[in-house]
């Protein structure tokens, strides 16, 4: 079986790990006040160049919802790509946690926001308008969720329209380091500099364990959501043990060096694919996840031949690399897909 | 310094991180889709000697909160004693992911709910009192906030008089371990062959790392409890790791053999404790707290030797026994509490 | 000033607040222990050929909201048309009453929901996708949001498709009363034997004053309604002031005179249109509003005449009649749009 | 019979029917923007001697839970009587409206809270103790639950307690004009001027029909309140029946003299029991309401001679007095007591 199910079936990085076994030694006062928990609000502000506030959560989808909770009122409405990981995969966590908060899906090309489009949408906005809601800000995926990854130029572009508002600024950073990695920009860059408010860093799909985090650039929005997170149940009384796993990460380049493995195999099997011409793309592959239209035939063979991935429609196959992919295994696949749709046309795979 | 802060400041148990540590092999379906969470399932089958569900989550606010929501309706009433960590310390997290769940306070002694007081109450509300909102379910804190524990008999009167008027029942076990090491029953006798529907199941307190549980006795919740889970961002994608510190936890008795070394701590000091006569307990020390009526100078002084504790009033002090306390720094407790009390009598530490 | 803005502009129907004045004789039990309100309920099962339950709730919003929190859970979906009031004009207070339900919209045209296309979302749905949500009941607005009204076997469509999915069935019937005049069924064949589990019905914008009501036909749904209703402040205490309304509303068939009016208006406005060649609806006119595109300098026109209207957008005006209106003030309007659209073609309208 | 049930099963006053009715005259715009609306917001600020906000609700319900919501956070804690109608008879509305917002009940006689118990309880809360939530609000009922009425200078020493912790303060008023009947105050120096932020100023129980409203003193408070009606379902879109109906109340001091009625028999009953040595009263009678301790054997003779009257437990009636109460149903209600209690000594009365 070779598995390209989700970054979230394979492994944690042993580093991580070990630096939460570490972590095991004497007495630390809870919920954060200690000293791992400590050195994490430093090696973060150092990491983005100005003085944040980290806080570890359980999932990605916690910490989704609760950084928009915090953009809320409970009336507001939250932009995002109609394919947003909030909008598709999260159980309405974000009305939930936001006591109401509305989504509404922007347009836009490979998962991404529109900027011109969010534009006309808030243009036809009024304050008056109180049975409409209230707009409240913007959702970014980096990467994508359908594998692309947006330029610096492209999130500026957003910022500035939603500024112009008074809308805030979240990203959801489940594959941040993926985007980074890509770009070769600073995290400041790509963040708070570009007018990020608050960000949800996943670490799990890229060698992470059992956290994620929110990071907040906007120094206004934190005593709500260390709240709002008490509330949630998403602070560790044992908290050294998150933060040790979080500062692990990131010691030593190692989220970008994993991203970066997971970001080549994808590109690596990208390449491959552009030499069979049945293979059809959904999107670009700037991260590590690959969306390919296939017919139901070669979906079938697939499986037979042991490999693991998700059919996301009938003629629509997801495949995600992990960090500790080998070229082995992307090599198998495009044998595998080169033997399957060698004499098809990319016609076929059409719905 | 010798730390009685909480046992949440402690150390985990060296097998469970081991166990984490060892969970990293291979790729695994995420969310709860993979060996170790159906062994977890299995496992606390076993040990509760029926079909359990068992669902790890991050806290156990997050395993009190969703539990008890999954008991609503959101206009429910939920019973519980006044000092319950529910009531007094999750930030209404109860009242939250319960849609307006409310909380109402039932008497009793050392932190007990009172059946008797309870039937009371029940007594007089009606169905058609659409105003009042609708008597639910019980709450029982076991081992209690202050540091006694039900008798199996007292759960027993409190579930006849919750069934009697079609409530549920809710165990918060955050320090279940301490109560079974006490009383020698089995966890199936003090749960659900005593009427429990559901039950937080600590882990955290007792040496545990990153996780705690909820277990469903009652098969009709769970369906709608995996979901509001999801929501809540309480579902790991990489749950092996939750998984197999909960499997660890209870592997070869060692759940019950740390509950069993906090608790005769607590006695030891409990113990001594009998021989100052100035020293009033506030409850009885039953499991492995200690809530002691001290004088502020006492107290001061405690500090000044170098004693790490919470004070609850200024004239009260809790003193918690973590399961890899030493007699050393029991015995060291009592000699500064004779030599700070020795003189004293029992009154001056009355408020 | 001739007023075209909305139906709520309006005044009421001098015989239901000739009701309610009637009705403030002696005293009487709160909260709808009355005999008026127990007359409605006898009198609403007459009309409706069933035993059903009626609350009178103050406004629309709050009957569509807690009709569908009813239908719930919290972490259900809701299918309706994109512009639905639900979906557009209540500041998501189905997302707020329902504990974070989300509303999907369903293609379709003239404001309904297309029963294929509602098949086909629901086929890509499984229980097993927790991280979805569940599909959990469909709203249908009768008269639609954009003046059109579904057909009997249209409503049977959606609702055979819903069944099949175990979704639940809700009609916003702010215009109910038009849709009935227009279709000339029972309001039993467009409502419970057509599937509907329970309904808003308007009043307010058909002569109506202070309320609307919920109608159950579902009888299970209706007692956790009424706790909901409580909660929300939609149950006066002095009850009977509303059902004296209510009973006036429709006795003698007063509701669907006054909508046979308000629809005979805009018909007679439609069919003026017909003869304007630059004249372009939106949607066909089945009820009392007409959607009407037009250049922004004929709305300019329009206004310096005196009419009042709401501009939808720069090339959509609507225009909604009373049931009181005249046909004087219908064909003032068609004689100003004459003059205003003469020369022009209906490409100018477009945008 | 003679009706002493409850205010809200009285009549309303014929004046307010008369001006609902003059109301329906021409069109006017929807949703509060009618002259009538403005005129109600004239008229109050003139009785309030300031600039108010006025939002008429459905309920009292309605009034106060919307209001709290305002004061919130959702972590917020409300302090309140525990006899506040909040606190036992909306069905925990405000739980709801404010997310999750927790009702804390601070002792206190006759139904009031006391300006030093809530002082002590702010005492021992600190900022940082996120898992408490958060103080946010006091609510006072003014005339109490227990028909007592709160002295200006009792309100101030609360409010002056809340302002220190930097909570705000919101009257429920379903009997303000009672209390000010009572004291003879203005209804600024019972409101704003002895830092109320925002007030539910009934109307129903005191000759009303379907309306109360919630008055903001606080400017800060009036934009967020204004959505969350409209969510709630609390704004009618002909809002001019209800603005009617206020203006009519307050014209020409008819609120106050209906009140001054009311207060009037309670306390010629309240005189009259004071020759009856068995008759012992919860409360002191200040407005319009009498808690009077009984034994179930009178109870059931009163109900027998035609009384109508709420037992609130097996020893303790409540008894109301309605704006059109008459003395003659007042002194019948005397003899009856003298008959049945005549012979009996108040201790027989105890439970």
């Amino acid at each position: 079986m070779i598995d390209y199910r989700s970054d979230n079936t394979g492994r944690a990085a042993p580093q991580i790990l070990e630096a939460l076994v570490q972590a095991n030694q004497g007495t630390a006062l809870g919920y954060g006040g200690d000293d791992w928990t400590a050195a994490l609000q430093r090696r973060f502000s150092e990491l983005f160049e100005t003085s944040v506030r980290v806080f570890p959560v359980a999932t990605g989808t916690a910490a989704n919802a609760l950084a928009l909770a915090t953009l809320g009122p409970s009336w507001g409405i939250v932009y995002c790509s109609e394919v947003a990981h909030i909008n598709t995969s999260e159980a309405n966590a974000t009305g939930f946690f936001g006591g109401g908060i509305k989504l509404a899906p922007i347009g836009g090309e490979h998962g991404k926001v529109s900027a011109d489009l969010l534009a006309e949408t808030l243009a036809g906005t009024s304050p008056a308008q109180l049975h409409r809601g209230k707009p409240a800000a913007v959702s970014l995926t980096q990467a994508t969720d359908l594998g692309a990854v947006y330029r610096l130029d492209e999130i500026r572009a957003i910022t500035e329209v939603a500024a112009h508002h008074g809308l805030r600024l979240h990203m959801d950073g489940a594959r941040f380091a993926n985007a980074v990695a890509r770009l070769g920009c600073s995290p400041a860059e790509l963040t708070w500099r570009s007018g990020i408010d608050i960000m949800s860093f996943g670490a799990t799909k890229n060698g992470g364990a059992l956290c994620d985090a929110i990071i907040v650039f906007s120094p206004d929005l934190a005593d709500s959501l260390a709240v709002q997170l008490r509330r949630a149940g998403q602070v560790w009384s044992k908290m050294r043990f998150a933060s040790a796993q979080l500062i692990a990460y990131v010691e030593n380049g190692l989220w970008l060096e994993m991203a970066g493995a997971s970001n080549k195999m994808a590109a690596r099997i990208a390449a491959g694919l552009r030499e069979i011409p049945a293979a059809r793309l959904l999107a670009p592959v700037e991260a590590n996840e690959i969306f390919l239209q296939l017919p139901s035939s070669a979906m079938d063979a697939l499986e037979v031949d042991g490999f693991q991935f998700y059919r996301r429609s009938k003629t629509l196959a997801r495949f995600v690399c992990r960090f500790d992919a080998t070229e082995v295994e992307g090599d198998a696949l495009l044998t595998a897909l080169r033997s399957h749709l060698g004499t098809a046309r990319a016609s076929d795979a059409a719905e």
